[in-house]
């Protein structure tokens, strides 16, 4: 699958890594806003090796999109960029019917309603966290009030001493759960990657559906889960639950 | 609903409790083999206090089975016995189109046909592990694994230092998920109740299912579960799966 | 060792089935306000099969401590009523030289200094919370802060739905270690019995030290390694750190 | 404090990252088997910035121990080589008094004994795994241990899929706390850091006592902390224990 990415923070330099190191998937090239390291190779960069991809970096500032879609062709858009990056590439992805996967945290009304518009022409997937082990168990834990829809329900995530507020997951999994924020337990301590508990309390018994984080390559992985599951798919627009709801009928 | 149960041991009791406490049951009679405490008041036995049930403890010495279904009718049979159980009552019970509910550990292939046989005039459901805790674990586990097959899977289950061999829930567990009883880690240490853990290790992230026994009560909480559950449906041999998965669609 | 304990409330009678099934104790009498069941066996009115102890249950209301002390003497007596029965027994004790084990949740600093003062003429002994366990985290917690005077700390605590406040094990815990309020996090969830969790966070690795309860009965335990580690102690205050600390030397 | 690090594998290079960010300390040299990256900057090869310290990477093909010492003097040596460097470069730091701090993981009975001897010139410190946090966790687990003699104990440890083997540190905690080698539970699943946790289960409470290790530059802070207590011992060998252990009193 010929991918392009956008953005190259630390997320989008682990999600470029995996990706390079995926046999099914080439990556094109990494757009971005800063010109540093413009023209290079993406593995060169990242210290990748022996992969086949001879992707480059390519600056926002000294390309237009059309031209970048006309001459890199790809099938899928990984965007890891901001809320805005969508009215930048958005309509030349669209008109080429270039897929277009969203793992950018937040949107307003109006940026989802954009991707909505462009849903009508191509296959739009927006997740804030991309990660299949997340997505899962907001999932799981879904499931389980449906079955149980009196029995107690907390979260407690744990996360690194410097992270602020509440971790947008934990508010994600509270609203999926219609928890008010007072549910939410946040621990912060010392290096902590990421850790996520949904503690379910019933009388004599209790369930615990726990997501721990390695590193943020496991944004890699979620990426590579959604584009293989979104190829076959009609323009549309598209969520987490769409992609993993298939899979109960397989296993039922 | 007028409820029956046969088998009066430690879990039979705690069954019995809750069932005696729950508004929409009516306990009618114990059976049990002995013939301690026969006549009694089921609720004076347990000591539970403002129940409305009057039910008795009856012992299969001074009783038929088709006498009592006669004079004390019940909708549904609970059955904490033992694994010849059903041979004793499982035809008067079919015979009357009531609802058997079994939570006998353990049978063997021909006791498991004569089950599906009686299945052909009535409802009968077989659990191994009646709480909705560990059929739930079971069930998110399966899906996760359809999900994600490649994915590592450890067990490990911790219970009280007396308690022999590996537990059986873990045992299911392992054979749902396809996994080898080397994958079982088994603690035994104090007082520990029960604990089964299912650890998915993906590469850079980990998904931990977790559930914790507080007493045997859960189980009581369990018959409840299930027999509500299966009130309107016809004939048939049913098991957990078959109940949690229409809460898929409500959950869609 | 002969032993008297005051105060039968769910938990007096949980370290009384402890007591009557220890070889080495013999609970004399339980001693409470109210008149009901006064008279009986105390291990008929617990159901305790196969005890030597032939104490009896004692109401305040028709009993003279004085008298109490001198008709069924003991050299111990263990408080689990409330924060003025000291005053109710502590100078006929002292006078006795009879050693006072008390596990009141709480004194004001007034009844504190009450048990100082008796400690001048026998052993005193008050924890609010005397299971080993719970004393040993605390020890150990606050030698590993000791180690590490700058490393993150939280404590996540967990009980049933009911539990009103913040556990008071987990203020305890929190003022050992110099944290405010605020670094607990209290989950109230379904029927968890207990459950206290300290974090330690580093920058590169975490530490957790984590007490789980499985029954009041803990609280007995408690009871007999205090008893049997004062029993040659001279007269004095005491705290749980007097009795742990003596082992290190022997661990060293 | 002046220090030499020899050893530049994985673990190597990530305690030289924390050492050249710590104000306290200047890493004067790195010497290392292979003439790879030779005479370059420590903090260009590391991409440490900000760091004051000008150290170099020494090949021991090229330049005798004696000669590294005159010309760059330390105070003290760091050595994550394997377990016949300590014939490399013993005598010769030990005749100049530098201290010598090993986290070799393994030295035969014959290694332990030249050990040993240099520690009657100089400190000597060794520690198969240097980290705070597991070095903690044994301590406290044996103090328990020491407490409750009869306890249960068993050991689960968890790491990446590619780890052969039961883990050396569970193995040693198994050792210190007299447990049969059958008590440790091994999981090998997916990416997990390292994960190792001691359960203790009393009949009516359980304590665990966990470390997970987040990444291996714990084990560049557990040097630091080793080679901040040893500063002022005289010479003599040392191992973990004889450094938490003043922390008791200072607790006490």
């Amino acid at each position: 699958m010929k991918t392009g990415l956008i953005g190259f923070g630390k997320t989008g330099r682990a999600v470029a890594t995996v990706l390079l190191q995926h046999p099914e998937f080439e990556l094109e090239w990494v757009l971005r806003k800063s010109n540093k390291q413009e023209g290079r190779r993406i593995s060169d960069v990242l210290e990748v090796e022996n992969t086949i991809s001879n992707g480059t970096v390519v600056s926002m500032d000294s390309t237009s999109v059309g031209d970048l879609l006309d001459q890199q062709p790809v099938d899928c858009i990984i965007d890891f960029s901001s809320e805005d990056g969508i009215y930048y590439y958005g309509k030349e992805a669209a008109r080429r019917a270039i897929r277009i996967i969203s793992a950018v945290s937040h949107y307003d009304e109006l940026q989802l309603r954009f991707l909505k518009q462009l849903a009508e022409k191509t296959v739009v997937f927006w997740s804030p966290n991309i990660t299949l082990g997340v997505n899962y168990l907001i999932f799981a834990a879904k499931f389980l009030k449906s079955i149980a829809p009196f029995v107690d329900i907390e979260i407690v995530e744990e996360h690194f001493k410097q992270k602020h507020g509440v971790s947008g997951t934990a508010l994600k999994m509270a609203d999926s759960l219609g928890l008010k924020k007072s549910k939410i337990n946040s621990v912060r301590a010392g290096g902590i990657v990421g850790k996520h508990q949904v503690i379910f309390g019933f009388k004599y018994q209790t369930i615990r559906l726990i997501h721990e984080s390695i590193s943020r390559e496991a944004f890699g992985n979620g990426v590579v889960f959604v584009a293989e599951n979104l190829t076959n798919k009609p323009p549309g627009y598209y969520i987490y639950e769409d992609i993993l709801k298939p899979f109960l009928n397989e296993h039922a």
